[in-house]
């Protein structure tokens, strides 16, 4: 039958979630808890490549297997086989045609930033500390320009060739961030409102993508980089990406949603 | 002069306190970013040599150098230079012949132990996680029990030998953690009655001696061990401990209280 997962981790220990000849990846952990499960190698896609320290708070996986239990009772069996870092949070039938990956899918990304004073040492893995002030205001308006269709260039890695740089966000927002917005190790942070995010809904994202336009977010909001240079950007009239990439630590892979194959796209 | 520091740390990404030949300490963080910041090398000694893993909520550290700056500027200014999984909360001058390891003081310990479901993957690295259930009630009057004067033979790695292996806790008990009690990581563990601790305060601790303690605590908690084998090991019947050392990840250095040289201690 056909299952789909959903997974939370921690992605600090590993080297993000595609299998790789070496290192620990997420893919690779689940793998193996399932083979000792089942009994036979399984091969599970995940949704959303997530580099290394990229967390998630929700990937969607899917695999095609016998399962010897009730896909209800999965999500227990294989989190006592899996390392801490990762968990499943649920497990269930998925339709025949069902691909965490090529289904039609909306993805969600939150990039979280910490300004002024120092967070603690436990939150360094999590959130990126810019001690700079930075001017939230035009922060917030650039990332609203994001919205929509674009063409994306100047906001993936240099080598990367895919078939089309264009994607279409959803929703792209810079705010301060609630706590129920907020992933368990920053909740505390964004109680006492010392932590803003990124927000970005879209039907795809390019390697990198989203923390190169973090990375120039930043940078517009240190005032190192003016309103007219991010327009030009997005609308690739410049080749470089206008910033480094923000540090993987504050990036997470937020959550998926998935039509039916003939269903009306939003 | 001589300069009292406090540090905190995420113990995770280090071989522990002490500077060694291999591998990242923080003694070896905050003596290299000293040395940036003097422009000489400084020696700098911690009060707890805490193992790799382990935690610090405030460490307590001494050094003797000529300042360039007020002491009070000296955090601000280390903490620029510092990673970001160390943090120094404080720095004050110092008497002459103050020294954090060897002058009269009472260190605290914590550990911290979430049971039943497994806490989330970004928990993994700040708690143990015990997912049978657990006689707090059996675990609670043992700690008591650690109160006092005892030889903690039973309770230190096998292959050390110290001068003494008798210390005073001054204070041991086993409860329900509240927020305000946890670190940082967990308060939210805490807020949903999901967290437990022990909490010992001492003249001094050896090796291994909590870990090994919240080792054989949680084996009573489970039934594995009983309330006289427990009280055998503690009163040096047994030569063995009684249960492997608990997870490093879960143990945080709390805090250290120092007296003048000729005080009357408590």
């Amino acid at each position: 039958m056909r299952v789909k997962l959903l997974i939370s981790y921690d992605g600090t220990d590993f080297v993000g979630w595609q299998r790789q000849p070496n290192g620990r990846s997420v893919q690779g952990e689940i793998e193996r808890a399932m083979a000792r499960l089942l009994g036979g190698a399984v091969s599970v896609q995940g949704a959303g490549r997530t580099d290394a320290g990229v967390h998630a708070m929700a990937q969607a996986a899917s695999f095609e297997a016998e399962l010897n239990l009730p896909p209800e009772r999965l999500a227990y069996a294989l989190n006592n086989l899996l390392p801490s870092d990762v968990r499943v949070i649920a497990a269930e039938p998925a339709a025949d045609d069902f691909h965490a990956r090529f289904s039609p899918s909306r993805k969600e990304y939150r990039y979280f930033i910490a300004p002024g004073v120092k967070p603690t040492p436990f939150d360094a893995r999590y959130v990126w500390h810019c001690p700079g002030g930075l001017d939230y205001d035009a922060m917030a308006a650039a990332a609203g320009t994001l919205q929509g269709e674009h063409d994306f260039r100047s906001f993936c890695a240099k080598s990367l060739v895919v078939s089309s740089y264009v994607r279409t966000l959803y929703a792209a927002e810079f705010h301060q961030a609630k706590p129920e917005e907020a992933p368990p190790p920053l909740q505390l942070l964004a109680a006492r409102g010392d932590l803003y995010m990124l927000r970005l809904v879209g039907n795809g994202f390019i390697y990198k993508m989203v923390r190169l336009l973090t990375g120039a977010l930043v940078k517009l909001g240190e005032g190192k980089l003016t309103p007219a240079e991010f327009a030009q950007a997005l609308a690739y009239e410049r080749p470089q990406p206008p910033a480094p990439a923000a540090p993987p630590g504050g990036l997470y892979l937020w959550g998926l949603v998935y039509w039916e194959k003939n269903a009306d796209l939003p």
